[in-house]
């Protein structure tokens, strides 16, 4: 383990979270917020660590593929200690281990938030800005972002680059890694500014900054008590269309730009747009056919795109309580929790590349069970899916519920009822924010014991980061020479 | 596809199940029972249908794999749709769906009813026994009992041997098949007989036989409305030791008869009697630790020895209702049932063996991506798991996803809370019984819609049978020339 170059990121990240709390402490000036000294804290604690791991130059800068899994745990996990201060010094969280769940949640655009909805509007103008901000970090990833701009360790940045980026599988847009790196944020930055200019004809320009970059980062954190129930139809279609926008791979629309159309809506594009569309279309003739809902036609319409976009994009905004919908509606945001966004996109959950990588993985073994090996081997798009790949998703997808099980066990001392626990771990592994029962969109994490707020803190981290870097940090064999 | 054999073979099943009428007929003869003639009726129909089926010899008895998996998996449901006729045309069971649901539930040994508990003691004996006779032949398996006694299909009998038995991998405890099937037969039913008389000491015969008919395979259908909590405490121990006995490899018991006692205790009965301890433990210790359930320390004990040995084996005898146990009990039980029994037991579930391959193929992958390469193979009990089981074994649980999947949302319109639907699929697909909420120990099955109880049927077969062979019945290429 090359430790002189964990340090070394660690450093710059410290430095560039120095430059994240500058959107905070703005607004904190703006608004004339006291909350602006205790940014300023925060943005010293950030340079003094800085200062400390960048001191001395390291002299070996190689990055391995195991370094490279250990730096991003590491770098996501220093980033909330730190980020979460600012919530205790204000006061606004008082719990630390409280502080850091709203933090990581932030971080890894979950969105489940400890602190009550009713809450929301009387708190400081600079925290609910740090919130969301914490959002757009965390969207298209915070080692990506130094990437971009700093020569991190030469030519080994992909390493990098594929324990940060989701998906089973990671491709450079263009044959640099800093210069995908540069595109990725590029793009990103460019639909949240058009996803703001979209929103802030109907809306204050706080409100339409925060959720832009809520939004963006297919994060949720709202800073209304009721998300975005109240804004009007306009708001609410703009933020369906963009929270499915910002759940399909980046690359798409960098094939876009190239003019490659037919190549952007490729396989996993295609089934992502299928599987929204079908989910919206039973739920709302489930909500329409099912007696005491009263909603018209357009409502269901809108009330259903709105839910389905916010979870499958892993999102989390609601415009209504979903958990008082019918079991088959319920049942179906469920799924679409586990499913999740496109690879490389800024949502969370299993993703859709990987739940076809499944499939055709079982349907391919059933044939050549039947039919003794005279089988084709498995293609997407036309490529061949390598056998490393299929044995690596279906890895994941065991370690995946290997954790579920655990997490489930470990709350459920916490919980009054089963959908609860089921879905805090569902909610928290795929980043999307609201459960149902009581962490359902009208309710909050709170009530959880500190030891359970750490568990669902690992959840939200290892859904984020998929898994692997952060089940790497508890083997042994990660921390022998 | 050979239709000739599926056809012979379908003819010696015919006259098995009239043989294994006899049981009840006996029975209403002895009480004097009116259902004596549907029981007869029920033998003319088996009697014409094998007269039909046997009336020409096939000249081609060659059985390939596919064959296999097809000829197990009509077989069950020919044995399952003539043996529902008794329930209908007694009156017991007024729908067909309803009495093939609860025929399906007995021959796979899942135990669920849709007879509301309270009437279980006003039903004829005849028919409680049918039910409780039904788990006897369905846990060793219908095709292994025949193949035991007749020659089916000469040197390609294994083909049959690997769809109906349980687990990931079948091997013959002596070299001919035959032998094989007429070995396990006698175990089974040596330890059937065993389990008898150390329950007649102390209960009616008529129960005695049930009870251990029901125990044997796995079961669980009840006789009385409080399922086992009305028997004295002996009788409740004795069905917990027996409920994990039958849960446990039959090969073992061969190897002990063999004196060889250290294979007999591989790694799969190792980890389920580790599982089954510990599960016993947390439960009791959170029964007594929760306030409200004024159990004593030896209460809490056998409840909660009785309820994990219930849940695991997949048998679903109840002595209290678990639906309203604190819900960390409840999730280790729901996650007992996923686990389920070992392979080549009469349990179901997705079995201990399997789960360990799962677990160390992932750790295996995970390994692989850091070091490159140099991992040694995957081994259980000393002996290399070919990477053609892993696979296998990875394609079983996401095609099992699947099916849950589906079957989810297809039952969630007739179901109140997501408990109820979760745990309904959970319990039918693992063949375990009773679920939480309305599928609980004190509700049944009546409610679903037949749409609803056929998909549920769909998944108890599916589940005993281990998916592949029903999911075939469903692939167009298995019906093409």
């Amino acid at each position: 383990m090359n430790f002189q170059i964990i340090k070394r990121t660690l450093g710059f990240l410290m430095l560039f979270e120095a430059i994240f709390f500058l959107v905070p402490t703005l607004t904190a000036a703006i608004y004339w917020e006291k909350e602006f000294f205790d940014f300023l804290i925060a943005i010293g604690i950030c340079l003094a660590v800085a200062g400390l791991c960048l001191f001395r130059k390291p002299k070996n800068t190689n990055i391995y593929a195991k370094e490279g899994f250990v730096i991003v745990a590491l770098s996501w996990i220093a980033l909330s200690l730190v980020g979460a201060v600012p919530f205790v010094t204000s006061g606004v969280i008082p719990s630390y281990v409280d502080a850091l769940f709203e933090t990581i949640s932030g971080f890894t655009t979950t969105g489940s938030s400890v602190i009550p909805s009713e809450q929301l509007e009387s708190l400081p103008k600079s925290i609910l800005m740090w919130r969301s901000f914490t959002h757009w970090v965390g969207g298209m990833g915070v080692l990506v972002l130094i990437m971009a701009f700093l020569p991190l360790s030469g030519a080994r940045n992909m390493h990098l680059m594929k324990a940060e980026s989701p998906g089973p599988q990671v491709s450079k847009l263009v044959p640099k890694v800093r210069s995908t790196a540069k595109v990725l944020y590029l793009i990103y930055a460019a639909m949240t500014v058009l996803m703001f200019v979209l929103l802030v004809f109907d809306m204050p320009v706080f409100d339409a900054l925060n959720t832009a970059f809520a939004t963006a980062g297919t994060g949720g954190f709202a800073i209304k008590s009721d998300s975005m129930a109240g804004y009007s139809a306009y708001s609410q279609i703009v933020t369906t269309v963009f929270m499915v926008l910002f759940s399909i791979n980046f690359n798409s629309y960098f094939l876009i730009l190239l003019g490659k159309i037919k190549e952007a809506f490729n396989l996993e594009v295609r089934v992502f747009l299928g599987i929204v569309f079908a989910a919206i279309a039973a739920i709302a003739l489930n909500v329409l056919l099912t007696d005491g809902y009263g909603y018209s036609v357009g409502e269901a319409i809108l009330h259903s795109s709105f839910s389905v976009a916010s979870i499958i994009s892993t999102t989390g905004f609601a415009t209504e309580n979903f958990d008082l919908w019918p079991a088959f509606s319920k049942t179906i945001l469920v799924l679409l929790m586990f499913i999740g966004a496109c690879a490389g996109s800024t949502g969370g959950g299993i993703k859709v590349s990987r739940t076809i990588i499944l499939y055709k993985g079982a349907t391919h073994e059933m044939k050549r069970v039947l039919h003794s090996k005279q089988v084709k081997k498995i293609t997407v798009d036309g490529r061949i899916v390598e056998h490393e790949v299929v044995r690596n998703v279906n890895a994941y997808i065991i370690a995946y519920i290997l954790i579920f099980v655990a997490s489930l066990l470990l709350i459920s001392f916490d919980c009054q009822d089963l959908t609860t626990g089921f879905t805090a771990v569902a909610t928290t592994l795929n980043n999307v924010g609201p459960g149902l029962g009581a962490v359902g969109p009208a309710g909050n994490f709170a009530f959880f014991s500190d030891f359970s707020t750490l568990v669902l803190s690992f959840n939200m981290l290892a859904g984020r980061l998929e898994l692997f870097p952060i089940l790497l940090l508890f083997a042994p064999s990660t921390w022998r020479k």
